[in-house]
């Protein structure tokens, strides 16, 4: 029984190639998490179980797929950086969504239970947070491209920005309601045409919290990357935006260039012993990548214990 | 802290519109399930719980995406097939794919231990099938879309002619390696240029095995879907790829002409209430179909119970 | 000198291939004719030189390139067919498309001389037709693909309505300014909200124009094609949007069993050799398809002195 | 006659956007010109007259297209590189593309006279150069993004190392046919397997022809650009591959804070007024790129006539 006759189909099929020497970013969000979380009954306005389970899916990721470089996280969506020289998959798109996607997911269904510890079969509480068939998390996701290091940068400040203005004003309603005693409604219009000083002094005046004093992850969500010993600012050269070139003739030959598959596998195994931190730290400013120009190069950094004498 | 200054980055994403008025088919794949069924000691050729964990995740993705009219699995893949005229998501690609990748690896995952039950700690065996962060399973996936009914049909026989290639195959090689204690690659070298009745005669008259006496499941794969009652063949016509166009002027009403909002909302709900049914049977030739007009017109079926008087 | 370092930059270039099995139809459209049209002194609200010469470019290129099956076009657009099953340049878009509009642009700008003759130097009519450098004419164009026959009827239908609509209105727009004596601000104001009936009205009891006596190239833009002798409706059985699936089993045959090389050459040659016509008929019902079911099948018709007997 | 029953046919349009900040390459090719060339009677290997064609067609479009920074051309095709941070269209693919593919056809159709020029009617040679509209001159094309400078570089280094390769190839196979009396057969033959020193050798040992004196039309193809008083390359830095970031910075910004439409309406402006010229000259080293700094950054530079004293 040949299958000749059939094969035909497979003329439907198409690849999309992502554009070469562009970053990759896969940004994947939680499908629903609205009604999931209140069906969970995740905590208001943040609940550090989840964020804590998002990190930990989010780590597993970058864990099992070396070309990641870093990942942005904040509130229920994820966005995962491959390096601009890479070939997985052959840049195939929808091969490396779905797999970040899936990977994802598998990782955060399966450590649920360890964030969400269940407790004996005490109180109602501990069973709200069992997972169900009938609401099961999932995620979307979707690839983009920036050809440079500045749209880059420019799209993970995008994402912090984003991070401080719901949170200042998540923290602000979810105070107004929960210590306030203001309902949803409410607390929405009182908020309306406020701007962040106005937030902070409501805060600060009706709830004595100084918003500063907030918990980093939930001011600035949550970076994920491989960590190796911090270079000085000095020693490296500025690696911001300004300095956007520094190593761009490096990118380039990479391009034109190809280091070697020898090289590629050593790099991909230096970068598989490498250590994954989660941090909760500014990168919007330049401090952050000036101290890790790994994170720009995809050159794996100095181990952590070869610290330079300063 | 307004956000306009980086907000430019959204320009650089991109939304791909599956073409209208064409079957969408989904298929994801188990990525590296070679590696994976080893490490957790899969049975071969077949490993009936593997298969039916399968078919739960699939029967899951079914229930929860109503728009799938049908699935089609086979080892490690299974393809999933949108109505024609589905407006999910307005047929955006990567929500669509992304979406059915993830809620297919919800399921497997959290279904896991319901396939592969883990007796207490009594042996390695079972503690061999302890789903473990190492080696979780992980899907990737692509859509295509197929213009015609016909082009569909083929894509599904390609599919079920493939599933009985393999299973042939992978039958009579474990027979010849576990039965017949050939090493795997001399079991390899014998099979090379054999035909189909080549490995029908070495199963029976060296194993006793009667090919046609397999598993319908191993033989046919599974076929997912909601299940009325089944009409005559007499009475609705051919159904089959001759009488393709049986539906197409209502398909094409329903494209130029499209069904109200009020009535998609109570197909929805109608298909919701079906039963999800898992088989085992043969979806290359019309009769499969001819019974189940609903499969290609979209529109819920008689309820069950209301079976026609043959 | 070797090119090999920098001919990693042909990794940059994509090719889109046009989905398989549907029709594909060019449209082109001139670029900034308003502007073009007053340069040239074309005559409104229709100058059928300017029309004739579009036709003529259009028959050149169904000339050109056989595969298509039909043209229609209205003002300074054209639409071109392909056949379902064409294979033309792989279906790669941009090589279909820019064929299309390179060889419409040569041909249109070409004959031009041809339309606008050019008389001895004796008056500045004349000369004002004259092509020149500073205002010569392009066109911009797109592919689009349409799964069903009925989805291309009623991408047909859609121009020819269009054609309509527009005539009517340019009709009884020229006749007030030029007849009427109003401003072209005046006649716009006087025609806000009018519908059909209205206009014809104004056309008739100002003009004594009777709209349905104006030229059918007017009134239903021009239609080319191959012609061969026409079938008779009975003896075709329907081939109109209700009996869409006439030949449609022929169609998933032709894609899943193509034809040979041989017989495409054939069907080539003998396409090559048919008459290629310019009507100014009405497409919107099914006669005009009945009667020409080659145009839906993309085999040759027969020969038009081979008329059948009534 | 209301259109909206038909208007439906829309929504399979799709429009593709070039991704932002990237320098996009429209790159034309003539269709069939092996054909072409031969029916018209173009002088081997090279004919000036076809050349100088191609380079006012280019002209043309540089001109028609102010947001065309650079053209290069050699033999039949000809390459057109759009600013990194041009909005034209859109950066609607199929808009961008066809309209280069028909400015360029209109163009090329409408000089030819000028560049083949007709003579009375005294020989079947000038009577061989007549267009003709069964071999009307067209062309296909494609458009390429480039991510960074230096990938658009070696584009265009590609591009000439091509023009060299072929131009050796062709010079010396045709002096071999043409004045070594062999066949093309034996002339192809005879230069299987050299390299540039042979050719060159032959070339001048066998007709006395040295390669470095044949005309740099030839030899290095035709630039089409805006030209402004050269820049020191001591005073402006390297604008090379190495110096690659120097306006990066520039970009960077003129993509997130993108300049005002009444600068972008005065640099259309001033690029209109500037004259275009077609050189034949390096493009593979830095220093025509150093000297002339407005072909990256897109700003207009300094008058010709205000030439810094050096």
């Amino acid at each position: 029984m040949a299958n000749s006759k059939y094969e035909y189909v497979r003329n439907f099929e198409r690849d999309e190639i992502l554009l070469p020497n562009t970053w990759i970013v896969v940004r994947i969000d939680g499908r629903g998490f609205h009604k999931l979380s209140s069906y969970y009954g995740f905590r208001k306005p943040n609940d550090p179980r989840a964020l804590r389970l998002m990190n930990r899916a989010a780590t597993h990721v970058v864990l099992a797929i070396p070309e990641i470089t870093i990942a942005y996280g904040v509130s229920d969506e994820y966005s995962f950086v491959l390096q601009r020289d890479t070939t997985l998959f052959d840049r195939r798109k929808d091969k490396i969504v779905t797999t970040v996607v899936s990977s994802f997911t598998a990782a955060y269904v399966f450590e649920w239970n360890e964030c969400f510890p269940q407790e004996a079969a005490t109180g109602s509480q501990a069973e709200g947070t069992t997972l169900n068939t009938e609401m099961l998390p999932t995620f979307d996701g979707r690839a983009v491209c920036y050809p440079s290091w500045e749209n880059l940068r420019d799209y993970l400040s995008w994402r912090q920005v984003d991070c401080h203005i719901n949170n200042l004003y998540n923290t602000t309603f979810w105070a107004l309601v929960q210590q306030g005693g203001m309902t949803q409604t409410a607390a929405e219009e009182h908020l309306k045409g406020t701007v962040s000083s106005d937030k902070n002094e409501i805060l600060w005046s009706r709830f004595g919290v100084n918003y500063n004093n907030e918990p980093e992850m939930y001011r600035k969500g949550s970076v994920v990357f491989r960590e190796y010993a911090l270079e000085d600012e000095a020693s490296t050269g500025k690696d911001g935006k300004e300095g956007m070139a520094a190593d761009d003739p490096g990118v380039g030959t990479a391009t034109s260039d190809p280091i070697s598959k020898r090289q590629a596998d050593k790099i991909r195994k230096a970068r598989r012993k490498a250590k994954v931190v989660t941090e909760h730290i500014d990168i919007i400013r330049d401090e952050f990548w000036v101290q890790r120009p790994w994170l720009r190069s995809g050159k794996p950094g100095r181990p952590v214990d070869d610290q330079p004498v300063s």
